[in-house]
């Protein structure tokens, strides 16, 4: 009954193992232990296993296989319940047959299309001055860095406008299915499919892209578009308060078993570029950043302090780290500024403010919008994607949908089309705290003055008055703006506005936007989004309790609740659970109505049979 | 800083001495010990402190003022911020003036004002045959039942259809009011005030119920309906598997501290009267039932021995012990039933299901359908309003919107005709499981078919996949459905599906819905809602953040993540926090950008100050 238990015994005895052979040699300080994995981060989710669809050319796309248990038949006997299986963003650690070594990295599962493509070389040395300056890098295998040819484009836009179909594409297509051919199927009407050459006329037309650094081939290919399933990206990364690599490594692991899409590291305090390594060579999802973090840092802190060459050299360190996408705050113009001097909350986007501050202190235009092209120019060297930063988005109700946020918007959609010109591929991001009220208008204003590139929303906040429980507040904005046609909602955590998050924030933010992304795709009516709702309700109904913490998003907490008040192992098949008891439980009553229903309409059957039978006597054709 | 810490000290001497001279002398069995509250119920919120608004003839409305810090000025010195009130449920139990005694039950504020009407009188002895045969009554002072003179009627749609504004409707006008007139305002328009005579006339056309039994003397009058503040529901309880009467007054006074609006006592446990008992002596808000629950404990479970007379008799046990509403599910016609045959999960409601087995069994129409009339004649005499029941309502997303919820609700409408012609106020209740794209359709019907009568909805749940989690699957529908017009949300906590919740899960799902209930007004543009937002998003950016976590739902937990990484009391001043340290701080950046935007326009100004003191030379008269 609890594979998962099974498998923490084995894990606990391979991680034993791993503290001796596997330890990375690297500099040790007294800050931080050597990055090992804890055990509940590596061992398969309850009930679930890995499996792997194919397509062509041995491709092979992870998903997860969730087991149901059969149904106990009235008449004797049982029924088999179909497995489910569902998108899968956990990587090679939930998989028992892979051997992870944090110190070696993930298998790079993308190199091999990346070298058929043959139009990128391995560079002899760094191109960023910064890379070489790393005292000692303490990742102990740190891969040669790989660029375009000359002045190629290898970005996916650009073969997808040549109509090139990648094997990224065909990747993501298979994964987007989550293998819904298989699943069971209670009749409805068989849902389309979405193809490769779809995904690549998504890509083509701007409306989504497929974040795919050729640095970091260890990533599982991913679509982020309002054609696709809603994503969710988990935000990580130290600050100069709290530091430790291997805390952030066991972060990047937890938020991708709990449903993390993307991961954005945003380390603001010591060993950035080194922990960023460790995070980037583990990491199975793709990997954002915002770079002028590490330029700020270069600088001492101080933003006046920073110029053109010190961010520029920061984009080709990150690119050739193999960073998926770089949030650059382009659209602070500086005319904008003063249209934030009498919001309530001001400038709350840490890269917003930074670069208001330089413009002021400088009184000149963004560095950022004026090297834009330059900066589309490295970019597609690497296939990093842009995140348009929303520097302007409102930080309170009061500051929702002003007009600071929207000049800034229409500056991004200027800055698409010029991105889009090089080939590199763009999403927008967005606010941030919105009443519900003003949510849809953020989606249709992003939509037309971005030209439908995809959007990538944080939260929004729907309500400033619950500090500690903010990942509420913005699920609700999250699953409206999901709704609506975002692309990507980007977590908020409990811990949002009052201190860095824990392990067990990453979590609770997590659940609640897989919940909000869910919530989407069924409302946006995603061909394979209810499969899950309907397995989970029918196992509700049939009691297969195991089932129903299975299926559902977080099985542990599930089950631990239900065994609050009925830990007995007889529970787990019983038809009723504490809440209402044996008497009250409506399904099981539920079930007696069905009985009952059906008692009566075969008297009633029987009846007519009879009835028949007897001759048909009782109405006589007329003539 | 702490007053709650110092609350604390105090309280626990206060209760040393309770335990002493006021336990109520009651039969002990060894499941229960006796009523005595923990120490955390009874305290003001932390940097609260319990203010009264002043109406006519000496009416005292009950609210919370939120005391603030002053703002430190950069030029020295500082500026007073306003304390900010706001609406207050929880009763007499945050007043530390009050004097607590659980086994004597709260004032009876309503009392005065009930005989004042002189058209009730107090009965000789219960109407109800199961109210003698409670063995050994364990409320140590059970009041004598009121009930209305002769054939009178009540109710307050009674009085507000003759143009009587009464105690009860001006105290609900000044509540909802929130003081705002005394608010801080940051030169908003004045928003406008609800006058007693609004709520008179909202109640008189059936879009609002003020629940007010007038053997519940001891509730703080509120109004249910869509042109006011949306409210929250706590279902409490107890079950067959976990029952104690002192753990069902905790959670009622629980409940209350943390946002709710009404309870429902939903006992389907041992000891049903008594635990109402307990529960209504002590509920500052109004309560709920659904009397059926104890109906069928009256017959030993089997809904086929239900019967007219015994349902009867339980509600004149109940509405003499002043429950406010009961729900009833009159509206589970026996032609509806085959309609929930092919549903994925059935029937969900328990009493929709026992219901149906009952009209299964005898092949007969609902008797509650059948005698409504009678029903209605009997609550007109104590002011019992109706919650007409959505036996039929979905309990997956697969049966959401269908034709056995639709059928019902077009009966309900029919039913609320029938009530309001016995001048018996009525709210209707709602689903339940419903995908956002649904969630309109729901309101927009309700409000057709039942007449703009008050929509009181579980949730809905957005979607079925996150059991331990439908507190917030259910407050993103809640938030939306509470937009939309729905007046009051039941809260559903993160036991739901699982088990029968504790402390901590009605605390978690208030929380969660006083956060939708709280958006739904900002969307609504409820003109007292928005000030605490602003409150409290200015005390974030003047990192005040004491007054930050006070103005939030929830002190305690914002306090303690705070604490979690910086502990210290001089954190509570410092212009960051742990999650993005001192260097990125948007806010203290923004604040850097104001003085910076200040001094270029103090320097803008002076230069056209020196050019105008030069005699504006550049343009002249062309004349």
């Amino acid at each position: 009954m609890y594979p998962y238990r099974r498998c923490l015994t084995t894990l606990r005895y391979a991680v034993a193992i791993t503290k001796v052979s596997r330890v990375p040699t690297m500099n040790k300080s007294a800050s931080h232990r050597p990055p090992e994995l804890e055990v509940e981060s590596q061992c398969p989710l309850s009930g679930s296993r890995k499996v792997y669809a194919e397509g062509r050319d041995g491709l092979r796309v992870a998903m997860r296989q969730i087991e149901q248990t059969p149904t106990p038949l009235a008449e004797g006997g049982e029924e088999a319940n179909l497995p489910l299986v569902v998108y899968d963003t956990s990587g090679p650690y939930t998989d028992p047959q892979a051997s992870i070594d944090l110190s070696r990295g993930l298998p790079p599962l993308r190199v091999g299309w990346i070298e058929a493509r043959g139009d990128t070389e391995h560079l002899a040395d760094s191109g960023s001055a910064t890379a070489h300056q790393i005292s000692g890098r303490r990742f102990p295998s740190v891969p040669r860095p790989r660029r375009a040819r000359g002045d190629t484009c290898v970005t996916q836009l650009h073969y997808a406008r040549q109509g090139i179909v990648t094997p990224e594409m065909e990747y993501v297509a298979i994964r987007e299915n989550q293998r819904l051919e298989a699943a069971p199927n209670w009749g409805e009407v068989a849902p389309g499919r979405i193809t490769a050459d779809f995904v690549r006329s998504e890509i083509a037309a701007g409306r989504a892209i497929l974040p795919a650094n050729i640095n970091h081939p260890e990533s599982e290919p991913m679509v982020i578009g309002r054609n696709f399933l809603v994503k969710v990206n988990a935000n990580i990364g130290n600050s100069a308060v709290r530091a430790s690599i291997a805390d952030e490594v066991e972060k990047m692991v937890w938020s991708t078993r709990w449903g993390a899409d993307t991961i954005m590291d945003l380390s603001t305090g010591a060993d950035i570029h080194t922990t960023r390594e460790w995070v980037l060579r583990n990491s199975p999802v793709p990997v954002g950043t915002v770079p002028i973090y590490q330029a700020l840092e270069k600088v001492g802190g101080v933003a006046a302090e920073l110029s053109w060459p010190i961010y520029r050299d920061t984009l080709i360190e990150q690119a050739e780290q193999g960073v998926d996408y770089f949030t650059i705050h382009a659209g602070v113009r500086l005319a904008y500024i003063p249209l934030t001097v009498q919001r309530i909350t001001g400038i709350v986007s840490r890269g917003g403010s930074i670069m208001a501050s330089w413009c002021l202190t400088h009184h000149r235009e963004n560095f950022l919008y004026q090297h834009f092209a330059e900066i589309c120019e490295l970019m597609r060297a690497y296939d990093v994607s842009f995140s348009l930063g929303d520097g302007l988005r409102p930080g309170s109700i009061a500051d929702a949908n002003d007009e600071a946020q929207f000049a800034e918007l229409r500056t991004l959609g200027e800055l698409t089309r010029v991105a889009w010109e090089h080939d590199v591929q763009v999403m927008i991001e967005g606010p941030g705290h919105v009443p519900m009220h003003q949510i849809q208008e953020n989606m249709t204003l992003q939509d037309q003055e971005c030209h439908s590139a995809p959007f990538y929303t944080l939260g929004p906040l729907t309500t400033d008055i619950a500090p500690g429980y903010d990942h509420i507040t913005s699920a609700i904005g999250a699953a409206m703006i999901g709704w609506y046609g975002c692309a990507m909602l980007c977590y908020v955590t409990p811990k949002e506005h009052l201190g860095l998050p824990d392990k067990n924030d990453v979590k609770q933010g997590l659940i609640a936007y897989r919940i909000a992304a869910h919530a989407a795709d069924l409302a946006r009516g995603h061909p394979a989004a209810r499969r899950r709702d309907d397995a989970l309700s029918r196992a509700r109904f049939e009691f297969r309790w195991e089932d129903q913490f299975n299926l559902g998003l977080d099985p542990d907490t599930a089950r631990s609740y239900h065994d609050a008040t009925l830990p007995a192992a007889a529970a787990k098949k019983a038809h009723f659970c504490s809440m209402c008891g044996p008497k009250f439980c409506s399904m099981q009553i539920s079930h007696e109505v069905r009985r009952q229903a059906a008692e009566i309409s075969v008297g009633l059957a029987t009846k007519a049979d009879e009835f028949r039978s007897g001759g048909d006597q009782l109405y006589r054709d007329a003539s």
